[in-house]
């Protein structure tokens, strides 16, 4: 009963029939070219790296801060601090390389929490994920921002809409179509990873020499808060949680095994450790080298005694450094602070790449509109990423793009999703442990290792999610706490809904066929070539009965109507229904069930011509009548609406100015097709 | 060969089939609906002089600011000024009255224009009319605004929210469908005219009796500039182009012609002849009381000695006459307030009567995008109304509501149509003369009568429309300058394309028939019911060949639509094309031309299940693949499209919630139902 017919002529073609020039090249190539693409270690690491080592710009800075309100004395408490932050750091790190091994297919936490802990906890998870994107994109802009300040302090008064800005020009980078693989990508990364190195380096060694960098705001007092003992453990953990926005972007990589060269998972692995690695050297450094200097960087500015906070914007922890380290307004600075606003940047591009396939996974699994899963379509992730950018400027210019309050916001997602992600993976080990035979004795081993790393990292995702929520509850951690459930309600209805439609149209035992009787309908306001051409169409396909009918609003048209169809010897014969309130599908409706109630029941088969034009404004100035008819119609019990185009000869353009096969296919992602960038440039209507 | 079916009856059914409902009334009763709906004078008089009449609330004000500007002395000129806006409002009247005798039909100075002086002419007053209705609702709103805000200052920071507010309001007030005749409407037109002319009444006795009412202006000396004689008599001729504006509006009777009662003509110019003595003598009695009382208006408030110009803003013309006649915050002052900012804003209502209106006439005759003439299409009004409502926003947002600047662009328009309607009524009375025998004395008498008069009515409104031009082009009206071309070349690109389109969709001698062969296509992505539906429907249309296609995009799915496809039996044989590149348009044309290639020539359709839902929201959750198929299959020749509909449950809810035939029918406009608003009300989707 049924045939393949594959459409794989190799051949190029230059001929007009447009249609064999797309299809040029076979399965077989295809997957080659997927190949080529596969991304090697080297541009694996700033790729997925980006947004995880950029928070080394913030996350130090952010911890100090929040200690000092406690005054220049808790700075002590800063190394046991950064240490906790450093071990948790390797915790997730050797958590999330056992996640890699165990679901190299990409999904990352979501897809551990779905698989071991159901539906629900998968949900929650993208919910914390998407709400996480946003907040990374917040983050990363805001951050940014402030090291330019930081740079060049007269930029102080266009924060907000510096950030916002730079927001729309990550919108709009990113739907021109510029492909995530870009080389270009790299650079940033690795000069912020190497100049920040080299600062590390520079004051540590001036200070075992014995002349140690000063910062700018190392001779400025603070303003202390009177604490009591129970707020001064709470101050140390509050600052702990902001200290854990380092780990911010770990996760990137579980989410990336698919985009990486074979061995996928040992290369993933490997790109995690090393990132993980490059991460803790700076933080840690970083953190040491601000406590050397003496930095004093304040949540208030204006708590610092002596500085003046209303002449001038509070340089950034990084700036602070840099300029102790390198002197102020030097070369090097400028390099470092530069380095630093691109790779925070670059952070907030990346959440552009992940959020569309987020959104993609939950489309496939029936979470979230279908047409976010149609994979090729550019339109698609256009969407997403309008979305994600708009939501992220909403943010930034609630939160007027200052840094210490986003923050308050950020780590809550990121915690949400990696405690459930480990939770999950604990059940997993647990299930393999049963499942494993009591012979396989290396395979039970490694299961067990795996139970203790990830049982490790869910305690302690679990017990900084516990510490996070209660130090910034209040500090408007619960706005975060109001989106995540309803994403999550959000999620499940658009499942309940699909899993109706499903169970509505899925095929059944009580599907018969025998539809009886066949009327064709043309309809016609005019007579022109459209409906001379509908009219051929319709005799074409033979039905049992065809007629034209003519809806009269004014007597005067259907008599010109009448005349034009006798003077032409129309094939058909023509039905004058009148219309005294302008409608034309009631009356249409009410004629097709009077038909029936004379000549029994048919399907009937309406007829509509349909201009296709060249040029977008041409839609503005042709009637959306036959549209509106043919969506009233089609809820008349028995009624399908044929469409017959009329190509008017502004449809040439359409051929003349694309050198593909079919308008619209110029939707489709570059990673699909071998032309695809050149051929979006080439259509500047789409 | 043509019969006809006439669908009309007349007895109102509740049953289930909801079609019957609406056709209950035949064209004889629509007829007598109609009537009933026509107006009497005293409702015509306050629905078409709102806009006339409000002019009135800012024209002298106006008038004497810009005489002000050279100092207290100018206001010496202001009787000579005035006087000469009396006798331009009273030719204008004389001539209009012509015009509505020569064109009832209600096409006003557009078709006057178009029919005597050709397209161009026609074009450009439409042009003119166009920007003046903008206009008209900028000009109105920010007096009415003044007005309020002289009665309660506090609200002079909200001016430009307000204005903007305003039109929101008007915007929804029209859009919810308020019918023009509505009785309401015609109070506050009344209360203005009567508690104005009280005003003047009490004022000028107040005069006589040796008590004259006292300005609270009165008491500030004003700043005056230094003019030479040349800027003397330019200042009286920009006081006088300011005082036209008086004139705005009246051409509203000569548009409104079909809507009042028999005898039209005459009725309507009685009430013309009315509304224009009341306008001159609320006018000129404004303008009198107003240099009684000594008040003072000035362009810069700041220039006012002695007056406080940051502390409060200065009191509309209307306000401080009210405050010296009656006293301040007086009840009566109050009620005079209230009473002109209705009227105001009654005046910018009317622009969204007009405008639409407008369109539709240009629709009609091929110069604005067809839409707008679709009759009883409540959408198409509603368009017109959004971009009327938004470009006086824009407009009210750029000037920030300030009436001096908005009136120097405004009667531009006015005059422009003016003048060619005037040009264009000269030759029709000389053509006239020429047709008339010279035995037709009486009528001959009558056309020289109306020549004089028009030409009388040409003169002076060109002569104004070149004293305003020169007046007000560096003030601002270069902008109305540029937007009247503009809009009129592209309603003449507009024309153009209609044209060329009517030429090639026309009937000629080369139309034949006899398409062959015939392939029915139904699309199949998955095997569900609607599928099933359409399979069932191609084989009831009993076309030569019907065939299923699967457009395979993995392999896993064709499998099972495979297995699915001989599982459950399906009566045509399917066919998988396979599509590497995630396309399903450009693979399915390819395989029509290779089918074609070996069948012959064919007429191909192609099936398309199409899902129906029942909320807004559902639609999201669908892909929108099956309308982006045909739109490209649409482009593929010989091909025509056959959309098979699926009525999810959820459609159920269109039936349930409305109780008329068919969905859609609500956007029929109130005037053509005689359910009409109820009907709107009962649908919040629409």
């Amino acid at each position: 009963m049924s045939r393949a017919v594959t459409t794989d002529s190799r051949e190029p073609s230059e001929e007009s029939t447009p249609i064999a020039k797309r299809i040029l090249i076979g399965e077989a190539l295809t997957s080659e070219t997927l190949d080529d693409q596969l991304l090697p270690k080297k541009m694996a690491l700033p790729i997925f790296a980006s947004d995880a080592l950029s928070s080394v710009a913030y996350a130090p800075q952010e911890l100090l801060m929040i200690l000092l309100i406690g005054g220049s004395a808790f700075l002590a408490f800063a190394p046991p601090v950064a240490a906790a932050v450093v071990a948790l750091l390797v915790v997730v790190v050797l958590s999330y390389r056992q996640l890699i091994k165990a679901y190299p297919s990409g999904g990352g936490d979501y897809e551990v929490a779905r698989t071991n802990l159901g539906e629900k906890a998968g949900v929650v998870v993208a919910a914390a994920l998407l709400v996480d994107y946003v907040l990374t994109v917040a983050v990363s802009v805001a951050s940014g921002v402030d090291n330019i300040i930081s740079a060049i302090p007269g930029l102080d008064p266009l924060r907000v809409e510096l950030a916002v800005g730079f927001v729309v020009l990550i919108i709009v980078v990113n739907l021109r179509g510029v492909r995530e693989a870009s080389q270009a990508f790299a650079i940033p990364t690795y000069v912020f990873i190497g100049s920040v190195a080299v600062m590390i380096v520079t004051g540590l060694v001036q200070w075992m020499l014995g002349a140690p960098p000063v910062a700018s705001s190392a001779q400025y007092a603070v303003q202390a808060e009177d604490l009591t003992q129970a707020a001064v453990i709470l101050l140390v953990l509050r600052a702990f949680s902001s200290g854990c926005s380092a780990l911010t972007g770990v996760e990137a990589v579980s989410n990336g095994v698919p985009a990486f060269r074979k061995p996928k998972v040992r290369n993933a692995q490997t790109t995690l450790v090393l990132m993980g690695s490059i991460a803790i050297l700076l933080f840690s450094g970083l953190t040491l080298l601000a406590l050397v200097a003496g930095v004093h960087y304040a949540e208030n500015p204006c708590h610092l005694i002596g500085f003046d906070c209303e002449a001038a914007p509070q340089p950034s922890l990084m700036a602070q450094v840099a300029a102790a380290t390198f002197g102020m307004n030097s070369i090097p600075f400028f390099i470092i602070q530069a380095a630093t606003a691109c790779v925070l940047l670059l952070a907030a591009n990346t959440a552009f790449n992940g959020f569309p396939l987020l959104g993609s996974v939950l489309a496939r699994d029936g979470y979230a509109p279908k047409a976010l899963n149609t994979r090729g379509d550019r339109l698609v992730y256009s969407n997403g990423m309008i979305i994600l950018g708009l939501a992220a400027a909403v943010v930034l210019i609630v939160f007027q793009a200052r840094l210490t309050t986003l923050i308050q916001l950020y780590i809550i997602g990121v915690f949400v999703s990696f405690s459930l992600g480990q939770l999950g993976m604990v059940r997993h080990w647990r299930r393999e442990l049963r499942l494993l035979s009591k012979t396989a004795i290396a395979e039970r081993r490694a299961a067990g290792v795996g139970l203790g790393i990830n049982a490790l990292g869910a305690t302690f995702t679990i017990a900084v999610l516990v510490i996070v929520t209660v130090t910034k509850f209040t500090h408007g951690a619960w706005l975060v706490f109001l989106a995540i459930p309803v994403l999550s309600f959000l999620m499940i209805g658009v499942h309940r809904y699909y899993r109706d439609v499903e169970h509505e149209i899925s095929m059944d035992d009580h599907v018969h066929f025998g539809s009886s009787g066949d009327l064709a309908i043309v309809l016609v306001n005019r007579l022109q070539k459209p409906v001379a051409k509908a009219v051929d169409y319709a005799l074409a396909a033979k039905h049992e009965k065809t007629i034209a009918v003519h809806v009269a609003v004014t007597k005067e048209e259907a008599q010109q109507v009448q005349t034009d169809w006798e003077v032409h010897g129309m094939p058909v014969p023509l039905v004058v229904i009148e219309s005294p309130y302008r409608h034309y599908a009631a009356p249409l409706a009410e004629f097709i069930r009077r038909y029936r109630d004379t000549h029994g029941s048919s399907v009937v088969t309406v007829y509509l011509p349909q201009y296709i034009v060249g040029h977008w404004w041409e839609n503005l100035l042709h009637n959306r009548r036959a549209r509106r008819i043919a969506q009233q119609l089609m809820l008349v019990h028995g009624v399908s609406i044929t469409l017959v185009p009329w190509l008017l000869d502004s449809t040439e353009l359409i051929y003349g100015r694309r050198s593909r096969p079919m308008a619209g296919d110029d939707r489709a992602g570059a990673f699909e097709s071998p032309y695809g960038l050149v051929q979006h440039m080439r259509d500047p209507d789409d």
